[in-house]
């Protein structure tokens, strides 16, 4: 019954960051989970969206992709975006960049006082998933990176992505060696932030706990993020098991949204990220701050489904 | 490119158990599963629903209730189904005991020659749920527990259950030292097969893992099996977590259904079982043998789907 100001009051009332948090979340929604929607979300509905995910308390929110509008027609809005959502000490917005045009668009973003103040970059751990989805080889793809890392040095924090870091569709199982070497490959380039990339949701939490040995013990400055896909309902359970391992970053997505088409031949195409709102409450119980208001969060679930039009895939938004 | 006969062939050659496995899952979904169901399943279609389930290769099928028609009507056909089912060797069917007049139901279909082999007994680990659930203090339920297990013993593998071994929602969480005094209390009577029921879909893995290492401690003769409800989207999570820390056997229910309504107070009613279909793939995955056909289960998925009329919650499934 004190009259002093909460934590967070007080990070209200001096514009501080938010509260203390042991695991960061990268919510994931406005990208990852837009990216295959068939309809096109208005750029006003996206704003919306993201200032209410910032509400909640999240310090890192994927906001949009600089893809070419024509490959990926949901971001055409992305500089929109960018300069409609309102800058908060603390918090940083990420955004994918698929090639070094993509980076000049987030400079120029920049440059103009409403850029990213992430960006992400991305390689496939194997050779097949490098050629079907992003149509190169992964000689090819390192030079990209290399060039757009060399255009986001010093103006962004660089987020490297590695897909496929347990299972490729094409290739089959992928050695934890190799994953270290694309992170080292990244690291050399000054990317320091790896998110390791379930792509198919195939991964268990034994093959997690292996992987993150491999890369602590071997790349101890590097921070690395859990990125799990729950096609086959593990995606809570590899993400628990990441954090369990030592892991302090991981990307979720509200309702569970997110993944990529049955074009790409994952099978059918079901493969959403990990569920934020389930993900929150299981790291809670097991004592990790998130920093995140939980009433807010549960309301941001449930725009999401109202946006959407349909129920998505967290299990405790139906429990009441 | 042998011509000898695989281990399955050989089983069905010989009339003998089902192949080898490493984690032995009850299938629920023909019990646990239906109870709430707002439409009366016909006992034919439970009988070709769980002939289907023993095709899979499960050696441990719930099967029914013997509770009373007024207060469960979809198992008002317990018999019909009993009867209606074709016994394999090594398969065991088991039906829940509410009290012992169920017991006596169970006897007289084991008289008949087609009782089940296993009957559950259920306690709740807290006064609150016991209060709410059963609607007598844990003093009366343990009377009523004793009386069953008097007529179950020697008749009957006997499984007790003991409910909210995590959190209860009325009287909050519950200590391992009393889940060990219920599970000694059961010991007591010659049941030593013992599920811990995650009732309200709480737990989180390393309290599982906590649980377990007092359980075994203790305890070690007898057998605990892992029962969790995935109402916050932890089920395999807590699952996996369970068998990595020991145990040998794990409840689930197809399309993960099942659960308690909304009036029992829970919430708003959504805790079902965790999904057969996932938590099957991520065992594999990790090398345990479950001894089931991976195609046969998928296809059991899609018809409890069809008999439900509605789509359920495997993450497989949408997969392709």
């Amino acid at each position: 019954m004190s009259d002093l100001p909460s934590e967070a009051d007080l990070a209200e009332m001096t514009g501080a960051a938010p509260p203390a948090a042991d695991v960061v979340l990268c919510e994931c929604v406005a990208r990852d989970g837009l990216q295959h929607e068939s309809a096109i979300i208005p750029a006003a509905a996206k704003i919306a969206l993201i200032e209410r995910i910032a509400d909640i308390g999240f310090r890192r929110i994927e906001i949009s992709s600089f893809s070419h509008p024509k490959h990926v027609p949901q971001f055409a809005d992305a500089e929109a975006v960018l300069k409609g959502v309102r800058r908060r000490p603390g918090v940083l917005f990420k955004a994918t960049c698929p090639n070094p045009q993509a980076v000049e668009r987030a400079r120029a973003a920049q440059d103009g006082g409403w850029g990213p103040e992430e960006i992400s970059l991305l390689v496939s751990a194997s050779e097949g998933h490098t050629q079907k989805n992003l149509r190169r080889s992964r000689v090819e793809q390192w030079a990209n990176v290399a060039a757009m890392a060399a255009l986001g040095r010093d103006r962004f924090t660089m987020v490297g992505t590695i897909s496929v870091a347990f299972d490729c569709p094409f290739d089959g199982p992928i050695a934890p060696q190799r994953v270290l070497e694309d992170a080292e490959r990244f690291a050399a380039l000054g990317v320091t932030r790896i998110a390791l990339g379930d792509t198919i949701g195939s991964a268990t939490p034994p093959r997690v706990r292996d992987l993150i040995g491999w890369l602590h013990g071997a790349l101890p400055t590097a921070t690395f993020i859990a990125h799990f896909h729950d096609s086959r309902g593990t995606g809570i359970a590899n993400t628990l098991a990441a954090i369990e391992a030592g892991l302090t970053h991981a990307d979720c997505a509200l309702g569970g949204t997110g993944g990529h088409p049955a074009r790409i031949a994952y099978g059918e195409g079901f493969t959403g990220n990990t569920c934020t709102e389930d993900l929150v409450l299981a790291l809670e119980a097991m004592g990790y701050r998130t920093g995140l208001d939980l009433v807010a969060l549960r309301a941001a679930g449930e725009a999401v489904e109202a946006l959407l039009g349909r129920t998505l895939y967290s299990k405790s938004l139906r429990m009441g």
